[in-house]
């Protein structure tokens, strides 16, 4: 564990929900974390406003701020090859669903705000294969109160020192389709950077990365999820043998439904924090990462698009997108602290299915298809 | 407002999410509130752990502790009371909807714990009239952690008071209709008693009464909005000039969507921690609002269950659905508290609609019926 001053996490700002300052696990949005006290008896409470976006007729080059290119040895610091990687990545899954849907395209939403930053959000809804196929892109540039980072340090001194600016980047997607047989996937990978304050000569820059690829089906056909799985070990053999079970574990903890004890799926890998390895290799891991969802996804989703599905079916896979609900809205990190921060709502809450279902007290008969779903949701297995 | 000893606020628990204690708005289960520092730096967790319900095979007579109808000059408490008003309730009720349905009936599940209370859960799931009909009752007996006792009375004495037994009952009930013209219809009334902290001689026994009746329809009939406010007011206005008013903006101000800047629905009445009026009056008033909950509503879906409607009414419908499950599962104090304490999920979750759908940026064109309700969720109006 890295001490206070050099991790990350010391400088994040929080929010009443112990969360870590974040990009959102689910689409766009930034959350925040750790109480941190800065007198007895009163807990810090930092609202980090976020300006109101704007919206743009086109895409620019960059949603970098000019001064980054001049300060960050332009093209080739981290957050402009971040930038280039997430919008990358977003293109390639676009076109692949987009090909995957032959015909329906994405309706894109490009917006920026006045301080920097922006994103571009991209909807396809109610496609031939897809009910909701979201990828969103953003680059947030904030500000984090000084007392944050005066309590982070430790430090009684009663100087003030300015407030703390940050960036963070990330893309972050969510695919619903309408065959109850193929699976829901979500995917997203973010990166975070403070600025080294200027009150404090030779402080380091602080910086981590997050994120994952998850998918949550409502049947499991075995040969989909090892096939899932095993790409994603793939990706995460390629830079440590420690990565893949970690990651698969902290997915299985992350994306769990308390209220039920049961996760939302089948699970993936997850990610956050991460700066305890070269940043070179964190970064090149990530788009690994990233590169991994196409071959990982679409080959079971052309398998399953086109199969036969009774009304049952259906119902069942409307029951598990009520559980995605829960799940997004009770628990998931970006999305409840994008709600309560005034990010925008349309893009977090794009993660969220066309249409889902409740029924009062369902409970799959033993040994049924639905049933081995829920098991697997409430045991997570080890499927490679 | 009341003394800290003398307000039943500060003896309540409390979870790390500012609430009060207090009986479900939705459905079931209690919640708390208050966050009450006992050390500096140091916020006492509470956790109410409630004991796992036992299926029962019938409806017992009461839910109250054998020792209650001794201690408590038996049929004639308080508690015995408002236990039998809301079970009266909920026949009700229960007999007015299958009166409407014309056939379907509910299904019922009973419940106890082995320390004493327990429910009567009632569901109506996809009938004529109605997608989904819950009506709950439940009695719960719970202890609150002394510190909470001490830290509320402001004693810095060390020694230790026992456990504060509290007592709280209520009857809770979400109606979704089918036909996009009929609204959705909760209710809620509940009451809560601590015992007389037996190392405090003379000290009261606290006590006080919530709830409130509150409609959501996707289309305005202005008559059925008038007809809903004015029986609200006709109860209120047999007991105090100054409720209707009072409550009927509480209940605007409470089932509030933050992240939307839109209610979630078009009010009715809400109040909670109701102390500070004469205990009788109070549970003549609850009675009172229980007992208008049929003429308030039934009338309204018997005029609009058999209109025709289209595709598109129907869309609509579902989307505000999904804003009902969205202040469900992210605002209302009784789910979100119900759903991380362990109450009985069946039962909380039941408010949330059989089907619910969420759309990329829907946005209802000015002037259109759909824009007209979303116009009056975001900007609440005087009705009568």
């Amino acid at each position: 564990m890295a001490s206070l001053v050099s991790s990350p996490h010391a400088l994040a700002p929080f929010s009443s929900h112990h969360h870590r300052l974040h990009h959102s696990p689910n689409l766009s949005t930034l959350s925040f974390s750790r109480p941190i006290k800065t007198k007895p008896n009163h807990s810090l409470r930092c609202s980090v406003s976020i300006e109101k976006e704007v919206p743009e007729t086109e895409r620019p080059f960059t949603f970098l701020r000019d001064s980054d290119d001049s300060t960050h040895s332009s093209s080739t610091s981290v957050r402009a090859r971040f930038e280039t990687m997430i919008r990358a990545a977003q293109d390639s899954v676009c076109e692949a669903i987009e090909a995957v849907e032959g015909g329906p395209k994405f309706k894109e939403d490009v917006w920026s705000r006045p301080g920097g930053g922006g994103g571009i959000s991209r909807v396809l809804q109610d496609g031939n294969v897809f009910e909701k196929a979201g990828v969103n892109v953003s680059v947030v540039y904030g500000v984090m109160p000084p007392e944050a980072y005066r309590a982070a340090k430790g430090s009684a001194s009663d100087q003030k020192p300015g407030p703390v600016p940050f960036f963070a980047a990330g893309v972050s997607s969510v695919l619903h389709p309408k065959n109850p047989f193929a699976p829901t996937l979500h995917f997203n990978y973010r990166y975070f950077e403070t600025d080294a304050p200027k009150d404090v000569p030779g402080a380091p820059r602080q910086w981590w990365f997050g994120g994952g690829t998850d998918f949550t089906p409502a049947y499991i056909f075995e040969d989909d999820v090892k096939h899932f799985h095993s790409i994603q070990k793939q990706a995460c053999d390629k830079f440590d043998p420690s990565f893949y079970p970690r990651f698969k574990k902290w997915c299985d903890d992350y994306f769990y439904i308390k209220h039920r004890d049961e996760r939302r799926g089948l699970g993936g890998i997850f990610f956050d924090d991460l700066n305890d390895y070269d940043q070179e290799m964190l970064l090149a891991f990530s788009t690994e990462c990233a590169n991994s969802v196409v071959p990982a996804y679409i080959p079971i989703v052309e398998k399953r698009k086109d199969m036969e599905f009774t009304e049952q079916h259906k119902a069942w896979q409307q029951l598990r997108r009520g559980r995605y609900v829960e799940f997004n809205l009770v628990y998931d990190r970006g999305t409840t602290f994008g709600l309560k921060t005034g990010g925008r709502i349309e893009s977090i809450l794009v993660s969220l299915p066309l249409s889902a279902r409740w029924e009062y007290d369902h409970k799959p008969e033993e040994g049924t298809e639905e049933w081995k779903l829920l098991d697997a949701c409430i045991n997570p297995k080890e499927w490679i």
